[in-house]
Order: C-alpha cells, then sequence, then structure tokens
C-alpha cells in the first residue's frame, strides 16, 4: 500500500521516521508493505532523508491511483478540511492527528469516507497514542456506555502537578510548561480547556452515537486554580485535576463540559501526573476501565497514526465500522442542570450564603483567615449560581465522587 | 449470525444474558443480528430463560452447519481443548475466557484456526472485561514491545489491598477474600501465581511473537507477604503488589515470571487497588501505556467474549490476523540473571551478610529490632541468593522503580 504525508511538521515527521524505523514489525502486522510516496508542504527540507518524496501541490496526490491512503497532520480546519475532503472524494482513506477538524467536522467526514467506502480514521486525535478511539469503537462493543471521564490535556495536567508537587504558583507553572515545550507561546487553548474540549467532543459523539460540537460544550480552564485551592484540595485528600466529562443521562440526551475537579487521592486518575493522559469509561456491561499513557508527543501520536495505517492496509476494500449521527440541540442537556458537590472558596464568612446547605469547611496550617473553603452537599450548578454570587466567591470546582 | 456457548457457568452465563440484554448496540455493532443457538452444558435448567437452548451433545453444534462461532466458558484443558478442536476443525471460530487453554495450548489453536481460515479470540482470558489482547495486536502494532507488566490477578490484589488499608494479616485477608466469594475454596492458583503466571504467558507470547510456556515462568505468589513487610514498604513510601512481568532482553529472549514487587506510591499501578488489574505495556514509539478496569467477574467478562463474537460477525469470512509462533528453550531467558533493586528482611544484623552491596536500612515506629530489613542496590536473584542463604533472609522481593 502507498501513502501520503500532509504536513511536515512534528507528528508528520514522526510517522515518516516510524515507518521507516519499525518495517519489520509494520509490514507484518499489515500483511504487506507500506510504502510512503509523497510527503505535501509549503517547505521543502532538502537535507531530510525523505527529501524525494516532497510535493508541493496537493494535486499530485489526489490523481495518483497509487495512493490508497493518506496520513493528515496539518491540524487546524483549513487545508486540512480542504484536502481531507478531496481525497475522501478520490477514494482515498484518510488517517489523522486533527483533533480541531474531527470535532468540528467529524459527522460530515465519516458520512462522506462512508459513500465513498473508504476510511476516515482518527485513533491520534484524543491521547496522543493512547489507544481509545477503537477500543470504545471495539473491544467496549458490547456496553452501553454511561459516561466517558478523563485528563485529556497533559501540558494543563503538568501545570497541576507542578503545583501540587513544588507548590509554584500558575503563573510560575506556565512559565515551566513553556520553557519545556510542552505549552506554546499563546497557551489558551490548553489552559482555558478547548483543547480537552474538542477530544471530549470526537469521545463523546463516539460513545454516544451523536455528534457534539465544541460550540454546545462549555468549557473552563485551570486559570482560576491557585495554590490555596491545592493547599485546600489536599487537606481534604483530594488533587485538582482539569476533567472533560461527557455523559449519557437517563433521558437519553447527553451533557458535557471541561472544568477543574477536586479528585479523591485514591482514585486511579489521581496519579495521573504530568503530561499523561487518563481516560475513564463507564460501561453497563464492564463496569470503568481505564487507559493511560502519553497524551501528546512525536513518537506516540506518530504510533497511533501508524497503527491506524496498518489497520486501514488490512482493511483497503472494506470500511471500518465507524460513525455518527448528526447532532442538535434536542440531543444535548445543560450540564449547569447536573447536581454534584462542589468545592467553594469565598471571602471569610461566605458559608452563611448557602443555608441550609450542609457544608464541610475546610483549613489547613496556615490558611489565610481573610478565607472561607468548605465542600458542598449534591447541588446543581444553576442552584449554587445565586449562592456563589451573593457570597462573592473566588471559585467553585466541581468534586468527583 | 449463530453461536453456540460451551458451559453454563458464570461467564457462560453473563455472555448469555449479555447478548439478550444488549441486543440493539450489539446488532449494531456487528453490522447484523447475532442469534443464540444452543448451550451446551452436562447439567439442565429448567428455569432458565434459555431452557430451549440446552444440549448435551457437543456433535450437535459440531454438525451444525450455519454455528458460524462457539463461545467456549468451560476452562481447564480437557473437554475445552477437544471442544476447541473439534469446533475449529469443523470451520468454526471460537472465543474464549480459557486462560489455562490459551497459555498452555495457544500456538497450537492458533495455528490450526489459522489453517481453517477461521478465528479463534480470547481477549477475555486476561484482564477480565478490560481491552487488552486487542490493543496490543492492532493499537500498538506499529510499536516494538519491550516490556508488558501487570496486576494480573484480582484476589491476591484484594488481598494485599486489605493488608495495607486495614492491618489485618494474610489470613485474615485470605478468609475476607472467600467470604466474598473472590477466592476458591482451594485458593493455591491465585495466591501462589499460577493464574496470573497464565495471563503473562498470553500476553508475552502475544507481544513477543514467541509462544511461551506456563512450566517456563518461575511464579512466587504471596503466601510470604507479613505485616511487617506491608509496615517496611510504607516506611519507604512503597506498596506491596504482585506483579507478572514478561520482557524482552537486548539479545532478542524474553524473560517472565511472577513474583511479589515493591512498587513507589506514584506509580500509576500503585492505585490500582481491591480486585482490579492493571496492565502496563511499554512500546518503543509510545513509551508506557496501562490499561485498567475489573480483572474478573461475571458482565466484565461476559463484555470482552461479546466483543470477541461481535468482532467474529464482522469478519465472518476473513481471519483476524493474530498469531505466534512455536516457543522453546532457546528463547527463553532465565529471569534470575535480570539485576533488579530487592527489599529485604531478615534476622537482626543479617545486612552483614550483604556487604559490600549498598544498602538503605528501614525501619517503622514499632518496627521489631529482632529483625532488619533494608532496600539493595541492584543485583540479580542469583549473586543475591547465596547473601540470602547465609543471612537466613525471611524473603527477598523486586523493587519496580
Amino acid at each position: 500500500m502507498k501513502i501520503a504525508i500532509l504536513g511536515f511538521g512534528i507528528v508528520g515527521s514522526g510517522v515518516a521516521e516510524l515507518l521507516t524505523g519499525n518495517t519489520e514489525q509494520i509490514s507484518l502486522a499489515a500483511d504487506q508493505q507500506v510504502e510512503l510516496k509523497y510527503i505535501l508542504d509549503i517547505q521543502s527540507f532538502p537535507d531530510s532523508p525523505f527529501a524525494d518524496k516532497f510535493v508541493q501541490d496537493f494535486s499530485t496526490i489526489e490523481q495518483d491511483r497509487s495512493v490508497r491512503a493518506v496520513v493528515e497532520t496539518i491540524g487546524g480546519v483549513g487545508a486540512a478540511y480542504d484536502f481531507t475532503k478531496r481525497a475522501l472524494l478520490a477514494g482515498k482513506s484518510v488517517i489523522t492527528s486533527n483533533k480541531e477538524l474531527v470535532a468540528s467536522h467529524g459527522y460530515e467526514l465519516l458520512t462522506l469516507a462512508k459513500e465513498q467506502n473508504v476510511n476516515y480514521l482518527f485513533e491520534a486525535s484524543v491521547g496522543g497514542g493512547i489507544p481509545i478511539i477503537r477500543p470504545i469503537c471495539q473491544c467496549l462493543s458490547a456496553n452501553e456506555i454511561s459516561e466517558v471521564c478523563g485528563i485529556l490535556n497533559g501540558t494543563t495536567n503538568f501545570m497541576l502537578t507542578e503545583m501540587v508537587r513544588k507548590n509554584v504558583s500558575f503563573d510560575a507553572a506556565l512559565a515551566d510548561a513553556q520553557a519545556r515545550g510542552y505549552a506554546e507561546a499563546d497557551p489558551a487553548a490548553d489552559i482555558d480547556g478547548d483543547d480537552a474540549c474538542r477530544k471530549i467532543c470526537i469521545l463523546g459523539s463516539l460513545s454516544f452515537g451523536r455528534h457534539i460540537d465544541p460550540e454546545q460544550v462549555p468549557a473552563d480552564g485551570i486559570r482560576n486554580v491557585t495554590l490555596q485551592d491545592v493547599a485546600y484540595a489536599r487537606s481534604a485528600s483530594k488533587k485538582i485535576k482539569l476533567l472533560a466529562r461527557a455523559m449519557r443521562l437517563p433521558d437519553g440526551r447527553v451533557a458535557a463540559y471541561v472544568s477543574p475537579h477536586l479528585i479523591p487521592k485514591m482514585s486511579i486518575l489521581s496519579n495521573v501526573e504530568d503530561v499523561f493522559n487518563g481516560i475513564v469509561v463507564k460501561g453497563n456491561a464492564i463496569g470503568d476501565v481505564m487507559f493511560y499513557g502519553p497524551g501528546a508527543g512525536k513518537f506516540p501520536t506518530a504510533s497511533a497514526v501508524v497503527a491506524d495505517v496498518i489497520d486501514c492496509a488490512k482493511h483497503l476494500d472494506a470500511r471500518k465500522h465507524m460513525v455518527w449521527n448528526e447532532g442538535g440541540p434536542d440531543t444535548f442537556a445543560d450540564p449547569a442542570a447536573i447536581p454534584s458537590r462542589w468545592y467553594v472558596r469565598t471571602p471569610a464568612g461566605g458559608e452563611r450564603c448557602f443555608y441550609p446547605l450542609p457544608l464541610v469547611l475546610l483549613t489547613y496550617p496556615g490558611s489565610d483567615p481573610t478565607e472561607s473553603a468548605f465542600l458542598t452537599e449534591p447541588i446543581s450548578q444553576t442552584d449554587l449560581a445565586p449562592m456563589l454570587e451573593q457570597a462573592g466567591a473566588y471559585c467553585a470546582f466541581r468534586i468527583l465522587d
């Protein structure tokens, strides 16, 4: 099977190197040779070992019938969207790591792939190299899934881990993440929760069978998390983690959101530290399973892309069963209506505004006497909101029980 | 697709219930109806909702050409082995949860399935419902796997969790496990490590491509673990877990063993508690990934069986790529030659017998002055053995770093 790579960035170059480095392993698994014929990029790379494969015009790839699959590692929803559609229309399968494109146009592209009897595969779009898309589709296919919940953004998880371990502030943790190359110069997509939001949309769409658009999903990032919150959480044997959740409600609608949570130190997600991701899936037969691993990085992500390439090679003339239906407002519930316990931090005495909701007050050695912090009994965000306002609350994070 | 279930025990009845309970989900995933036509069991179950499906003669199933797949949930290597071979020879795919049969006869049965162009699938044989077999074969297929390491036995993990959390002795923890139905009246297969041994043989065979026989793999159980060991481990911020490991050595040979380990409290395996299993796979592209979930139980295990049934339905006329080669003594290395750090407990002063190996002595409030406990620098089991003997050591467990 001949393939082309679109975009020779970090992931694209990782795919090229992995295809040539683990050749024996890959041919064995794919039952055939997988040959990299073209690499499309705007730049040229004259010193690259792949220099002879570069092309700058997508038409070359589009019109070459020997290319059966295209790896899209461009990212974004511009050229990536255009080339993906053209490749599918030309009867080529497309494999991608592009979470933004899958989250926003997944329904359309999966439908197009189905019409063309080719595959649109995106294992690498969530959780880097962690196997998660295929396990949800295949291994858990005997289950009705009720919830997917996970730590889906490695950058923010690294920052929260630093804040807990080294007692450094949000700003210092961000500077450290940028210095290590984990966070971009403009870190908004990570720290405001947009990246995790796209990923939970993909997992939710797949688990519940209806397209969930990132526009529908409220996302709170970690800008509000302070060292005081970290210390209060520790006093309650909990850690603060940015969780993305999608759940099926008893009426069949789906709710999804991204926000910081306090999670018990004993929970399996609690030891998911640094840039790692952990994704819990709840099924009605299996109960809870978790998938854990590096959530990003050149070779982990390339590993997932190449696994899809191999799968594609083995199913060249058979479409993989992976599709979801159109979404829409009627299928989606407002997560603000979902009750949970909450952690709240307010000016001192703010707890009085929550009467008669039962609270557990928190303190730690050296905690600030001008503040109150407490855990509430379960209440919806909607019902909590006026109390938070009245108390002038600094923050309110859900508790994962 | 019509199927038959062999053996109406806990897992077999779970499969029957899941097939009828999650019908819509399953038909959708399988692209067709999956119909349970026969259940083979020696007993009859006149009050079962499946009463009309029972047969007592395997030939009925063997000769019915409409039955394309057989679910073997008998267990053991007697009738299960015989019926599996006959089913494969009759051109039927076989799906099993039988770890003993796969571990001991996997090479032969996979080869027979390949010859017959049918499938032999065993996702449920390791880790209950946790997706692990398919992820290793498919999702990580771009990787060269260097190690598989995990908590593969839920009963012993429950007992060790009780010993740590409740400070109860091995005997009390065993009695509790038996009272809850986690351990059998004869608990030897669990607590002596045989069950974990079979499972690591399956994972190792799959990961490294050569059959590993349970006879080749030394297995130590948890009979030697005392509350003193638990307390010493805690003093070093570690927990005691029964790990099963299979690793590829630089020379290409494979080493495997089962034994208690001290693992760091920060490690992701450390929060795998109670009857849960956790399996870490190390790949050269992806790094470390972990799969976590309930390692046993009726519906978790049935969930994995039914996922294989669905996969089988979708590949009725195409064999799944899953096979390993013959094993043999030349492919296998003695794990006693592999160095690691060790935890050792001896009569007081025993540390003198380990000179000049650097040691870290352990104590905890109330520790027994007639004993010594310490952590060693890396050393092979072979080299450690004479020191242990000379010191009259009570126990020596590897440390997972």
